[in-house]
């Protein structure tokens, strides 16, 4: 049995999503159990197939890490505490990014092992069906070739796990595809992932051609990959907007829509990130799952899976095991260098 | 007289396009002159309106520097060196872009005082006709605060000289808004372009808000502008693509492309990367624009067109002066400051 913990109270939308993704969840999955945080007299509705715990305070959307952890009756630091004190197998929440992530790290704790946590991230392709994982997508400001040799780990581990690919083609994301192309960071990172033999390592991708459908996983520092991901996010929106206003130009055009519509509609759940499942913190010590602050019921489900997902599949101990396998592997190669 | 020279060979579509390209421009401004650099047998039709030189050698799309260097007879070499031994006032080719700049780099210096060139280029808005200065987007793999903020003094002279905006709003491409977020390189150019009053210095810009019309320059560092860049062409070209598979679905959408089709085309008109010019290095001692590889008669003209106007106002003077008055600034505040 599966348990995950949610926190119902901190998304744009309320509570009212949460209860409806919950309950169409259980639904769906029959191994899941859910232990809800929130104002009770909200979640009425539930209190049959979930746990309730009240925990009425509201995290604010601009709070930071410390705002929540002094918040210990709000619904977001509770779940967190609930899944650290109980064992529980995942939060998940719409809440404030930052101080979500954050407090999930203080309370959870990293894996050992792991330099830093990643922000882990899914975004569509040009290939049908095919997802792209991104990391770090800003969590950090600044990375080392050693600790994106680590997202390299992580990511891989969250494409089999999430997008049953056996084996991740994973790239580097960088401002030219040659080998020797890079900032020092990717640089040493690139050079980490050829001599440590890293399976299906692709090398170096530029930023132009991670749609085409080659790419499985793309490893880069948190400040590339934020610049990365909200540049793309800003030019969709503006050439959508551009296509917005082609079809209302007149008459002619709004009825030129009306034939469109159907290829428009295809287009738009290509590019949907509700079915996406929102972003986590791979690296720490259990599975937070960060829903858009704005999810609607669907959104949310979706972000109910992921936990689900790398919760029956075991992200974290799989992780711990790569660490210790890798550790193994570096150890034997310096006493076989040195012999 | 502006006097412009001009490598005719390296682009993918030949000496044609150029040579239609300089018949107009001719036909559009009185005050130029053109010194064109090719195969002879290849310019007999502007022989009269343009000085040729015989440079027969072409030199190929991935040619790296050193290659450049070497092929002396080469239209692009040979164009590099008129602009230096005569003392004419640009050269534009729309061959190899590490080749050209890095030639030009090494043949023409840099100016006193400049830390790293840097590669700019512009971007169009949201905002009608409004377009964005981008700098760096690759000449470097990574930028100190102070290479920043010297690429900030050369984007805003960019941005006055080629768009004519008086007070360019001038910010820098942040993981954050806020005045704290960044990475090292970014939070030390805040501070020196805040400490130093930096003219209409607007702070930080996510990369998703760049395109609203509020940025007249964007600063960053090489490899972050170069992921920017290449990830906004990257998703422009996937959402075009799926906006051209919803109009291809059935003989209905067909039909209905004929009614958006004026406004499909004021959208492609926005986004036409054509108009832009190209992009150049500043920084260095000299003007040297490169248009993009597969350029036509209409692009090429664009990367004249900005040549001449970089030429006609003299960045590289301005450049200089700037960084003079920069220089006594920052001495004064020093003397003020110890006193």
């Amino acid at each position: 049995m599966i348990k995950l913990v949610i926190d119902a109270m901190s998304g744009d939308n309320g509570s009212k999503v949460v209860v409806e993704a919950i309950k169409q969840f259980k639904k769906d999955y029959n191994d899941v159990s859910f232990i809800v945080c929130g104002k009770k007299e909200e979640l009425e509705e539930i209190k049959d197939i979930a746990e309730i715990i009240d925990a009425p305070d509201i995290v604010p959307m601009d709070a930071g890490p410390l705002q929540v952890l002094r918040m210990k009756n709000s619904s977001m630091m509770r779940a967190i505490k609930e899944v650290k004190e109980n064992g529980y197998d995942a939060v998940v929440s719409c809440g404030s990014t930052g101080g979500f992530l954050s407090a999930s790290t203080i309370t959870l704790k990293m894996i050992p092992g792991i330099k830093r946590a990643a922000l882990c991230t899914c975004f569509p392709t040009m290939y049908k069906n095919k997802k792209l994982t991104l990391l770090d997508v800003g969590a950090n400001n600044e990375n080392s070739g050693e600790e994106l040799y680590q997202f390299a780990i992580m990511g891989r581990l969250y494409s089999q796990v999430v997008y049953g690919v056996k084996d991740p083609a994973t790239y580097l994301l960088c401002n030219g595809s040659e080998d020797e192309k890079g900032s020092p960071t990717t640089k040493e990172a690139h050079k980490l992932l050829t001599e440590r033999n890293f399976p299906n390592f692709g090398g170096n991708v530029e930023a132009r051609d991670v749609f085409d459908g080659h790419v499985d996983v793309m490893v880069c520092d948190g400040f590339s990959g934020n610049v990365f991901l909200k540049g793309c996010e800003g030019t969709a929106k503006f050439v959508g907007g551009l296509v917005k206003s082609a079809f209302k130009r007149n008459l002619w055009s709004k009825l030129g829509y009306l034939h469109v519509r159907k290829g428009m509609k295809e287009m738009s759940q290509t590019l949907d990130y509700k079915a996406v499942g929102g972003a986590l913190l791979l690296g720490i010590n259990g599975i937070a799952i960060k829903g858009h602050g704005n999810s609607d019921a669907y959104a949310f489900y979706h972000a109910i899976r992921v936990a689900y997902q790398l919760a029956s599949q075991n992200i974290v101990e799989k992780i711990k095991k790569e660490l210790e396998n890798q550790q193994e592997m570096i150890v034997n190669c310096n006493v076989n260098c040195n012999t």
